[in-house]
């Protein structure tokens, strides 16, 4: 095994301020809960996730007007991750509120990259990035995002304005 | 919003077999129970960086032979992450096991990675990399890796030879 | 063992109409997300507590003025479980919306009773029941309910009138 | 609203020794992560319910030969919860392991209890009691427990003997 000692990139990555993203771009507010910390009083890692995750599902249904239950649901088309991630800048505790702002960043053929930012008032203080897969949940097989889905992450994308 | 349509790198990156770590690593194994996968039938996501934190926390107590209890407790240091990201190569559904291999891939000074690799028999269902920094907690800044964690996580990773 | 086949006077309980409620009892909302839900579509039992829990954090800041964070950090006041219990009257799926009402049903010595009633519109999906004891977590053990929160409780208790 | 000062019964419950239960009942033993602990360093109720429901599914495989998978997969039998509750007695801490006992304690036409004990060593620290509904999970209609878990469970509840 190799062993490096640089730091890997993650350490150099810089937060942001909320006044750095583009006007236009929906978000929701979550308050971590003594459930969600851990005896350290900080919020558990995988929570981070969980509130990532129900954000992206609120976001489905209010911003591009897309039922999640529906697609996973009736339409048994998956949202799968090829990959998440995030990064994290400040710690979080118990009783504290951050804004989640819900960025599409990238649109392929059978993928779309989505990257959250939560911000404890004005400072970034974690990033998520989903690289999502449209999938047919019957046979486990990536698909083609559905036309409904890409039209309205494009259109969602483009009232993003820098 | 500058929208990409290449596949990011995460969707290029290759599946192990079970065979191509080295030998001398610690791993353990976990069932996926029912509450732990959506209505999908598949593994809710967070649940696996969930799975990946219990995994880690064991091995701290069986491989390095350090309490992690001790440490965010009585030592009051953390071990938080800067980043925590997992690639997926294959869905893990309900009643589905792992084992899930830790090793360690880099040492700094303040900070070291983990990566836990999770096999399906013998294919890589998953990887997780924790990007981990010591901190101490009264304070949250990070410090020097703590001299008996820094020998433990050393010994381990020459303990696994290529 | 003694086998008893008459069933068990949970399964004689009666699910409340939101109107059989007495008027100023604080309630908030949450919706179900899919990760909260198990492969047969249905809210995952632990889910439930998890939501009630959250909305006792909730109603302890909005309704009595009290934040919970607070007593379990700096006061280092437990407000722990002797029981918690629930009935369940309709099941709740993925996506469904409930309200949770908080009703405070006895105050003790060194406990309280909070029963929380969740409806799905009009209709009482499931309840409650949480025996809370005050207790010094420094050594763990019970002690009086502290002024401030008994008089918010009877309070509270005072101003739903039936 | 009444507010009665009387401790509820459950404040009069009695922990268990180990050796009270009859021999033959299956256990299976746990221990609590950081991620399932609370800022105050104690187990976050709903995790109970959480480890209990994971201990019910082994135990089906394990205990009664029956998949818990298949059951609530391709037979869409739903085992819900008419109710489920927790005492605790002992609060548990992080690091901690419990050993839990599954006992059942009601075989009725539609419905079943299971009792589980959850000791530290040789104390019982808390005990939980689920009322089981056997569903047709696609018309959420209770139906009679299918014969080969009503089969299961006889066999089990035999099998231990006082």
């Amino acid at each position: 095994m190799t062993i490096t000692t640089n730091p890997p990139s993650d350490l150099q990555a810089r937060p942001m301020k909320r006044s750095d993203l583009p006007a236009g771009l929906w978000s929701t507010r979550a308050t971590f809960r003594h459930g969600q910390c851990d005896p350290a009083g900080i919020v558990y890692t995988p929570k981070f996730f969980d509130v990532f995750n129900q954000a992206i599902e609120q976001w489905f249904g209010e911003a591009l007007g897309i039922s999640y239950y529906d697609i996973i649901g009736a339409r048994r088309t998956g949202l799968g991750y090829a990959s998440a991630a995030a990064t994290f800048f400040i710690p979080c505790m118990m009783g504290e509120e951050i804004e989640i702002v819900v960025e599409v960043t990238r649109i392929g053929g059978k993928s779309y990259t989505l990257t959250l930012h939560a911000f404890k008032g004005e400072d970034e203080a974690l990033r998520g990035q989903f690289v999502t897969v449209a999938t047919a949940l019957d046979i486990h097989r990536s698909i083609p995002i559905p036309d409904d889905i890409r039209q309205a992450l494009t259109v969602y994308s483009q009232g993003a304005k820098r």
